[in-house]
């Protein structure tokens, strides 16, 4: 039985084998899921639904139902918190595309190109509170507080790096904070409520949540490097979404810091006055390229791969933690 | 002293009488208001209380004040309360203003043309955040479960107005729907919300929603008309905003339907078709002054203010609820 199950894990990737052992679980959360995204308003179900079907991996909501159950909870809390996790990154995910005039998310047309931004914001202020509603189901007005942080601070990180777009004096530091702050807050809240919502003991919750924290910023690092991916441009994967949006990520700060006076001319044409032209975006990829720059983000990346994987060593064995660590690991290889 | 006082509130609004009798905990509010605007992302603050200060009649956070204070409420939850209710009106303002491209708020340049649309849609998203930190800390699940559901009611209500926008097929049902989630639903829950915090009864609490529905009702009927009066126009204030927009209000509903051939045809290219040209606001000032429309949009709202001043002859006799009836009056005949 256990080697069938690990023959099956081997096959796919570490967050397919975390699906695979929360499947009842996650089929629960997308029932409540779609559920909730009802409305007697046609709109709203259409318009979500077209985020929600795209897929993702739904990590977040796995975060959350994987540390409920290292916990070894038992009620159905965690279920509506999963959930509750889902609809924040959705709602943010729709004003994201409102935000940054991106048109494609997740392979789909964005919704705002197909409905309009005016419905992209109201179905986002939708879903954030239908995802405070099924918090308040949860019961647990600490696990509440602890989401409804979390959201205020994703919120600052989204208006921070406005701050820095398209400013090239942007330092490591600011980025750092601003990545912790838009995904890493999230990744580690969701870990967090289902360690809570088992009643955990302090130091298991503390271990989860930087567990998340971590896994949030390898999460983004390498997503920020994999949009200066040549390798993935031949794959036929989309890249290049932060460059024309003229976001400054570390790929960027470590590249323009280490280009010659040439080089610094086309960053500073390219991302601080965002007058781009074709071939750009190649050109920015070969400078990412030479620089170093991508090997600079793994490493970080590796740095905090390191830090999830040792938060968790805290925990006792279990297979759910074992996998939770392959996952952490498969970010740093290739996260989506 | 009572006849000292009694002649100061003649000489006032009833809305003012309101703020003057709750003074101190207004006064914390705003405190509290602006201390949770705070932000180490400099951005935030400035453009919040861009709006917060633009003032308008804080009519939403009285009501909770108001409500706590008829039951005899003690403890200082009320003041987080009415401070959460600013904090989601302040976010749909902020989310209104990128949705319906208005370029006037309150009298001030909208914050989406200083700060540009990215900015209003994250700031908003940061003060619906606060607005749940703040009734975490009320403490009362309940009570948070009542102002959740509100703001899902009032996002539904805004995407069932852009389906009305531009459609002059919209029923006076419809429309009613609209203003009943997008407005009444925060007056009644506001309301609501200061009587469960202060442990009132059922019936209570009910009379208490009840005259904030009916009241919020009264409002935007109110506020629908006077965007097409003449008189509010020859006294420099700001008029034709929804007609700009294509929203289709009663008046827009009434006039339509009593309008001639010719009239039909000036309100399909207006509203429907949205084609504007100069003069066409005053011709639909016109149309909409020789319908009769304000008289009935008046007409419905008076049924609204008797709906109101009933609901609270239910409680026992108190100066608050003598102002709140005051108030309900007040705002057929002008309302800010």
């Amino acid at each position: 039985m256990q080697s069938a199950e690990a023959r099956i894990l081997d096959r796919r990737s570490p967050i397919d084998a975390l699906h695979a052992m929360l499947a009842p679980e996650m089929a629960a959360v997308d029932r409540l899921v779609h559920e909730r995204i009802g409305s007697a308003v046609p709109l709203i179900p259409d318009l979500a639904r077209h985020l929600v079907d795209a897929g993702g991996k739904r990590l977040r909501p796995l975060l959350t139902l994987a540390a409920a159950r290292l916990n070894a909870y038992r009620g159905t809390a965690h279920i509506r918190l999963a959930a509750a996790v889902e609809f924040i990154h959705t709602a943010t995910l729709l004003h994201d595309d409102v935000v940054d005039v991106s048109t494609l998310r997740r392979g789909k047309i964005a919704a705002n190109v197909v409905w309009g931004n005016k419905s992209s914001v109201l179905v986002g202020d939708y879903l954030f509170s239908r995802s405070f509603q099924l918090m308040v189901e949860a019961g647990d007005i600490s696990v509440l507080s602890v989401l409804a942080q979390a959201s205020a601070v994703i919120a600052e990180g989204e208006v921070l790096q406005l701050r820095t777009t398209h400013n090239l004096a942007t330092t490591r530091d600011e980025y750092l904070r601003v990545i912790s702050a838009k995904t890493a807050a999230l990744f580690a809240a969701a870990a967090k409520s289902g360690a809570m919502i088992a009643s955990a003991p302090a130091e298991t919750i503390e271990a989860l949540r930087a567990y998340g924290h971590h896994l949030g910023i390898v999460f983004q690092l390498i997503d920020d490097a994999l949009d200066y991916s040549g390798r993935q441009a031949q794959m036929g994967k989309s890249i290049g979404d932060d460059f024309r949006e003229a976001k400054v990520t570390l790929p960027v700060i470590v590249a323009h810091e280490r280009a010659n006076e040439t080089g610094r001319e086309f960053w500073r044409r390219t991302i601080e006055d965002g007058a781009q032209h074709e071939g750009d975006l190649k050109r920015a990829i070969a400078y990412v390229d030479e620089s170093g720059a991508i090997e600079e983000t793994q490493a970080l990346a590796r740095f905090h791969m390191d830090a999830a994987m040792t938060a968790l060593d805290r925990l006792p064995p279990h297979q759910l933690r074992k996998t939770l660590q392959d996952v952490a690991e498969f970010c740093v290889s290739r996260c989506y």
